[in-house]
């Protein structure tokens, strides 16, 4: 039994309400997915349910991969019997309610929500035009752990994401305490210098998102590129010639420019879209022809 | 209008369910405080509702204090009524609902939680003879913009909660990457050596809990002790002569062990229950006998 009140409503002695007690309420404790629904299908769904399952693991949440697909297809076909074939859905999966406190339940029983969601405004044109970032003065922290895992521990995204208005810049860039390269606040970056492509090495922050792997195993594979993962100090983005963001819902997005932030006394640096960029963007819509 | 599926659960063309859109669950936009519900009334309840008020705006949250006592004050009445009148109150404030993604929306609007649970078993056991921490392995990350808020991303507490399993262990010592001693999983400790009182520098990592301040301001006040805030290297704890840990429900409890933990090789180490800690209890229970 659980008495509570919501903004001075009282609950009475009625039973728990499940989403006050979820410990992914509490805690944060679960992960989630963005997945583009196009022509009433779930792009990379596969991709995205193995990246989920294999990540809740290391919070301690077994899931089991048909059931997920189950969900979703079922969702899939209610959304379609209402005429919605386009959108973003969310996969959110929390650990549930039980346990004492930080402790886990014994038996973790999974709480699996798909949500759907229109979307997002000039996925087009953001594809064609290219993206600016907002260089975020707040730094991710280092964290091996839980590095890499898309968990519903987002605060750092949330504070990076205050820090500027203007719809200018579409996402912003994030670096770790040490100064280093890591993300952008949705979407992973990839940048090409003298010595090739390379993509910052999450081992210790950021979120290694679907588009990413997908990217590196298939997309840059097509072009006979093998793109380098390893450590991308600031500096670097001033030599770069081509860079573009990536997410499982734009797809690749070049940048085109990356704002001053307050605390970094670097100029704003600026950047023609590559061929390479473009040469990749079209092996990925040719692969998977929703990202067009 | 949301469609979701809950489970599997279409949930049809409903209006949108409050609380899967909430950011708190989304990203742990929020906050928490556990407070004492004893003899009908919240202990310490002004200052938890100013360290409350004082962290949301960190997070862009502005609470009003008189409109968190307001709710607090009609939940403790409503749980009179039905006889209620010890146990825990857990207040949680999510930054509600809006923004697109992360972004926040330009006016949150918070959603305040309040809920009670009964007091967890033991404490008066604990507070007399203490109680062993397991040393854990998960290490906290350091992030100084987050450091000290009691916010709702606490899978780094979820994460070290799961190293252990034996009910031997109340709580588990945690450390930042650089092996720096932080808190215990869901208290504050202090030690002494013979330099004195010390208790964690949390300004890079670790929640700075209302117990730890009350005892600082108040309680080591009354005795005469001047308690030193410091990094505290794991090392040091080999030449404590006392060390509690703390917090808005246990109060002051003795640590009497603390266990070696798969990855550090020293040996586990015990205490005995120090004199200066006793009148540390009695001191507390003095002035709030809710800790008694």
């Amino acid at each position: 039994m659980l008495y509570h009140s919501i903004n001075g409503q009282f609950g009475g002695i009625q039973a728990p309400d499940e989403g006050l007690l979820d410990r992914g309420l509490a805690y944060g404790h679960g992960l989630f997915e963005s997945m583009l629904l196009c022509s009433g299908t779930t792009a990379l769904q596969n991709q995205h349910v193995e990246r989920i399952c294999r990540d809740a693991k290391k919070l301690g949440i077994n899931l089991q991969p048909s059931i997920l697909h189950d969900y979703l297809n079922d969702f899939q076909s209610s959304l379609n019997s209402h005429k919605v074939e386009a959108g973003v859905i969310k996969l959110m999966v929390t650990a549930g309610i039980g346990g004492r406190g930080y402790q886990s339940p014994d038996s973790i029983s999974p709480k699996v929500i798909c949500a759907y969601t229109v979307l997002p405004d000039s996925l087009s044109e953001q594809r064609a035009k290219g993206i600016k970032l907002w260089r975020c003065d707040y730094r991710l922290p280092q964290n091996p752990r839980l590095a890499g895992i898309k968990h519903l521990n987002r605060l750092d995204q949330v504070m990076a994401r205050r820090e500027w208005g203007s719809s200018d810049y579409a996402e912003g860039l994030m670096l770790d305490q040490a100064g280093g390269v890591i993300e952008a606040t949705a979407a992973n970056i990839f940048i090409r210098t003298k010595q090739g492509w390379e993509t910052p090495l999450l081992s210790e922050a950021g979120v290694a998102g679907v588009m990413r792997s997908v990217l590196i195993r298939e997309i840059f594979a097509a072009e006979n590129i093998a793109p380098s993962i390893a450590a991308i100090p600031l500096q670097r983005l001033e030599d770069c010639s081509e860079i573009f963001a990536c997410n499982a819902i734009r797809g690749i997005v070049p940048v085109v420019g990356i704002a001053q932030s307050s605390d970094l006394r670097s100029a704003a640096i600026s950047f023609e879209i590559g061929e390479q960029t473009r040469s990749l963007q079209n092996a990925l819509t040719q692969r998977y022809p929703c990202f067009q």
